[in-house]
Parts: structure tokens; sequence; C-alpha cells
């Protein structure tokens, strides 16, 4: 059997969390919270499995979570999405990126992507059958170099894949940047599959740029979200995509036969929970604090902290601690120290070593604590 | 934008079920049930969240869940798959479909189908770039031409598809079939992605034909199954595939980037119920009284029916009541008489009309008695 991702391995936070399970290491690799989530998110699951929505919901996701959805992002970004026609809900955010590649890369297609990125990109991209063409972000802090993204648009890119707070180096973009995408994109077709996961984990006070702010991003834009990073539910597989009707029918062609829809219970229990005032915007509070905590540990040890303005991970630079490559050293840190990272190299797409592993923050503080601990020892 | 699947609209079965939402009819097209599932299973999810299953499970699916299944199909088929290395459970069997699909058809490959199918089918097989290769069930019975499978056979055929219990028709394969299948398939290297979803609706006292049961084939085939319509809940979206390690390494290469991994809580839910004696045992019986009854009723109308043998769906050739095409009859029984029913030239990648819908019977008795009342008036 010839694969048809004969590069492809099993995915990094797989592998990495199967191994800190083995070596009972502190996991900061793969990223979701050792916390639970709020109980009455949970008793209105439940409520909603008791009254009987345990059967087929709308292809797309039950009307008054797309209304709550389209709600929020008019509220927060000012845009508003019609809740019919430009919002669905997906079983994640990575079937939503999936879908709408699938739903617009042509065999042939470019799609720009930045560098390094999450690891389902391109894969999903070779399985449209399209052509990434990459675009670096430039050390030490991972700065957008907007002239060679502007050069990587040719007459046949059809997407730009962006992703702001991005994974896994912990930057955001700011509103300049935006503006420069714009130029970027203005008087071409090129269309943008924006994933905004950890939109409500923005720190600093400042605000997260979703495309949807931008009306001349949004007109060609697919937004993707997690329900799962920002409700502490990242094992309940729910997000949801906004798109211009137009881009929507093509992404719903697509969907419904791929998952064809989403979990009814988990739709009509956040739902449910979503009436209360919207409980994400504690979040940037919340992650915050556990972002200063564990930087303030970190400075304490040899590691080197890079920046983090947003997601729940924290990247460090440690040449002063190890030679090792930074897979190496990643399962070296997790079986000998007790501490699972993730390496930065997994998400470029050829060898690319600069010495940098991601944490995950997202831990209560205890688990923070031992972790800084193990990690003071080096 | 070009459309990936211009041939494409919205599933058959969103369109009837929003169309008999809005005439209020008793809905028999979508395939779902009007009933609640067993309040144990509901439990047993609401305390797998509770107990703080809520973050991403393995990749593959939780190890207990597997074992559960790996266990199951031994037990039923005879074929012990390895819980770690054969078994991943999805996000529903349309997904299981589609990640199959996209992890063994190259583009230019040819997929064999039966004709009518459910109507997933192409277009996943359109995504992956393949090429449809249709076998048409022969009227009336929609009897399996082997003559013409075998010829449909060519050293480009990648794949085939099978489904048996048949959904639209309600047949199901024999042992006899099996075995023709067999001898097609022995000195090829087509695989076979057989979907089993309707495996416990078997009725007459007849077995569950499943490939599983047959070594040669089980050894070049994904099983796909489903636990929504299995035990009753078919919104949970939870379903399975199994497969020989070598297939179910390249399904995964695909699952992880589609949706990575599937609901936790359903997972453990699941688990747990199915530690008492395997309750899908029931469910021949429960679903085969719901056909007698519904027949019986349909007897006394001037509908003619077809057999049914397996599924939760039983045809009906309307010919003696309309001369309508398939399409618009279920559109007029919807709108006008009150009952939802699902054209089978749905299931056709081609004009086709033989005067055939497709209920659901999957209902209370009340609601069958409703629908028979209306149906009799014609
Ligand atoms: C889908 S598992 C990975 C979770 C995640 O987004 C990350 O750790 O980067
Ligand atoms: C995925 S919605 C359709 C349900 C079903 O399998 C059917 O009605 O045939």
């Amino acid at each position: 059997l010839a694969s048809r991702l004969p590069n492809v391995g099993t995915t990094i936070f797989t592998v990495m969390s199967a191994l800190a399970a083995e070596k009972r290491a502190v996991n900061l690799g793969q990223g979701f919270p050792d916390f639970n989530c709020d109980p009455r998110i949970v008793d209105a699951v439940a409520k909603a499995m008791r009254d009987g929505h345990n059967q087929y919901p709308p292809m797309a996701g039950i009307m008054p979570l797309r209304q709550a959805i389209s709600g929020k992002i008019a509220n927060l970004y000012g845009r508003r999405y019609d809740a019919d026609t430009e919002i669905t809900v997906t079983a994640g955010a990575t079937q939503a990126l999936l879908t709408a590649i699938l739903a617009t890369v042509h065999p042939g297609d470019e799609v720009v992507v930045l560098e390094p990125n999450y690891d389902s990109y391109l894969p999903s991209i070779e399985l449209a059958g399209g052509k990434p063409v990459f675009v670096t972000l430039e050390a030490p802090d991972y700065a957008i170099p907007f002239d060679k993204l502007a050069a990587a648009i040719t007459p046949k890119t059809r997407l730009i894949l962006i992703n702001t707070p991005h994974n896994p180096t912990g930057t955001v973009w700011r509103a300049a940047d935006m503006r420069k995408l714009e130029d970027i994109v203005r008087d071409t077709n090129v269309l943008i599959l924006s994933d905004e996961v950890y939109e409500h984990m923005v720190y600093d006070g400042a605000p997260h740029e979703s495309v949807a702010r931008y009306p001349e991003l949004a007109q060609r834009s697919f937004v993707v979200s997690s329900f799962g990073k920002t409700y502490h539910v990242t094992g309940w597989k729910i997000g949801y995509v906004a798109a211009p009707a137009a881009l929507m029918a093509e992404f719903r062609k697509v969907h419904q036969f791929n998952v064809f829809t989403v979990n009814t219970p988990m739709q009509y229990g956040l739902t449910d929970y979503l009436r209360n005032p919207a409980p994400y915007l504690d979040l940037p509070a919340f992650y915050q604090q556990k972002r200063d905590f564990f930087r303030e540990g970190l400075a304490k040890t040899r590691f080197k902290l890079l920046p983090c303005t947003g997601t729940y991970f924290q990247c460090v630079d440690y040449s002063a601690v190890s030679t090792l490559s930074e897979a190496d050293f990643s399962t070296w840190l997790t079986s000998e120290i007790g501490v699972a990272a993730i390496p930065v190299s997994a998400f470029y797409h050829e060898a690319h070593e600069s010495g940098v592993v991601r944490f995950c923050f997202a831990k209560q503080e205890s688990t923070l604590a031992t972790a800084l601990e193990r990690l003071a020892r080096l």
C-alpha cells in the first residue's frame, strides 16, 4: 500500500504525551489543562442528554449555538456573521482546518504557510493536492517577514494560512501586521484561513486581532476557533468556523461528508452555558497569571525565556543547558528530568534546529511548581 | 471560487429533515430514532465528565474502549483485532469513511461502488482524486451482479466499497455473497472499505456477514461501524474502524490531522456502559418488531413493500400511488401528506427513477401508527 502521506509519522503531541505517561513526567508538552472545567458546563451537557438531545443536530450545528457564536464575534470584533449561512460548528478546530483546505484548494494550487506552524497544516494541504509555499518567521523573536510573504504570492496562490495567537511561538499579530496583510492580499483572489483558537489568550491588555475585525480580510477569510481551548474541555472536540456565505457554502459541502455534524449534547450544553455573561472574557487574566508565575520561575533557571504575548505556550532557548537536538532534548527532558516539552523543530517541514522547546502552562500552579523545581536543577 | 465539489448540494437528509420540521411532518426520512437512549448511558457520560475526563484522549481513542470493541468483534465475528494498533475510535462512521478513502486512494485510482449507495461515498472519492466505477444493484430486489462486479476490477482498482446491511435498500449480504467477493478479490491488491453501521439490525434470525468473519477479506479491509446507531445516540457522533495494522497506520496518519481524536466523555461513558452484558444483542428483536408493525400497516396501503432483511429502513414502490419523480413525490408526501421520506434516486450518481422511496422505522410505535394512518389515505 503506497502511503498518501509518506513523510508523516505520529503527531508529536501523541508521541510526547505517551512518553510523559510512561515516564510519569509532568506533561508540559501537548497543550491541554490539567484542571477540570466549570461544573456548570458539565451539568448543562448532562441535562441536554436527559432532555433527549441525543440524535443528529442540523448539519451546520444547532441554531441557538450558531447565534451565540455570531453574537460573540459581533460583540468582540464588530462583524456580524449570519448564523444561518455563515457559521458552522465543527468537531474541533483541526477538523475545521482540514475541511476548509479540502473545500478550497485544488490540486496544484499554492498555499502559503508561515513556519513554524501547527503540524496538521502541511498534511492537510498535501491531502488536498496543494503545494505548500513556506515563509519562515525570523529569529530571534519570530518576526513576520512581510516582504517575503508578499513575494510568496503568485497567480497560483489559493490560500494563506495564518495563526494568531501563534502556536508554538506564543506571539500575536498586532494591528499594524493586519494592515500589512491587507495590503498584500488587496487586488488578489487569495483566500485566508485564520486559525484563532487561542483568541482568548492575549496578554498585557492587548486586543486579539481577529481577521473578523478587518472587513477587507474577513470577506475572503475562514475564521477558525475552538470551544475546547476556551472552556477547558479540549477533549470535547468542538469548535467552529465563520466565513462569508459563498465560502461557507463550499465548506459545508465537504463538512457534511466528513463528520456530517457535531455532538448534539455538547452543543446544547455549551449554548445553555453561554447564556451567562460570556465567561471567556476572564481568560486573559486567568492565563496571564499562570504565564507570569511560570516565567518568574524559569527566569531563575538556565533556560532563556522567549517572549510570550499569547497562547498558553512558553518557548525557551535551552542552549545554555544542552547541545542536544530539540527532539533529543525533549525526549531526554521527559525521560530523565521528568518534564515533557515539545521540540519546536516539529513545527518545521525540514530540519530546523534553534535550540528551542515549547512548554504548556495551562496547568495548576502546583504542577508548574513541580516542573520548575525539576528544571531549576539543570 | 471554483468548487471542489461542483455537483454536490446539501445532503438529502438535511434537506428532508428541514422540510419535515417546517411542515410538521412525521419524519421517516433521515435515519434516527425518535426515542431516547438508555438513561444508564447518559449517567455514565455525566459521571465521566464529573470525574474530569474532559481533556484530549489518546489520538486513536481510549484503550479500554478499543479493548471493548476488539472483544466484541472477536466474540461476534471471530477475528481478534489488536486494540493498540488495529482499532481507532472515530467521530462517527462518515468520518471513518472519508478518512479511510483519503488514506488509501491516490489521484487517478479507481474505486468500485455499488449503487444505490450512501451519499457520502462519491464526494469522498472525489475529494481524494479517485475515479468512481459504478456497479448497479439489480431490480427489483437489488441483487448484487457479481459478474459485473468482477468485470469492474482493473489494475487501477484501489478499493471496493461495500455496505451490509445496506442503506437505503434494507438488504443484507449472505455467506454465499461473501464467498463470491473473496473469489473476486483473490490475487488482486484491491482493498475493501466495509460500511457495517447497521450490523446489529439483521432480521429473521440471520447472522450479520461482517468482512471480519472472512480472513481473506478481513486482511485487506477497513471495517466501519457506529455506536450512534447501535445505542440510539446518532447525535453523539461516535463510531470506529478496525483494520490490519498496516492499513490502520495509514488511516491514523489522516485521522490525526482530520479530527485528531474523539469526544472523551462519550468514550468513557460508552466504555463503562459496555461493561454490562453486551446490550446490542437485543437490537435485532427490538427493530424486527418495529419492522413487522410497519410492514403490516403498509401492506394495507397502496404502497408495494420491498424486502427488508436489515437496517432500520423500509423501501416501498409508490407507482400505484403517484407518477411523480422520487424527489417530487418525497417533497409532496412530506408537505401534503405529512410523512417525510427519502427518494432512493438521491443514492445514485445519475438520474435514476424507479418509483421507490425509503422510510425509517426507528420510531416509537405511536409515530409509525400516525404515519401509517396518513399513508393509508392515499
Ligand atoms: C491536537 S493535540 C495538540 C494540542 C495542541 O494544539 C498543541 O499542543 O499544540
Ligand atoms: C448522516 S444523516 C443520515 C443518516 C443516515 O444514515 C440515513 O438516513 O441514511
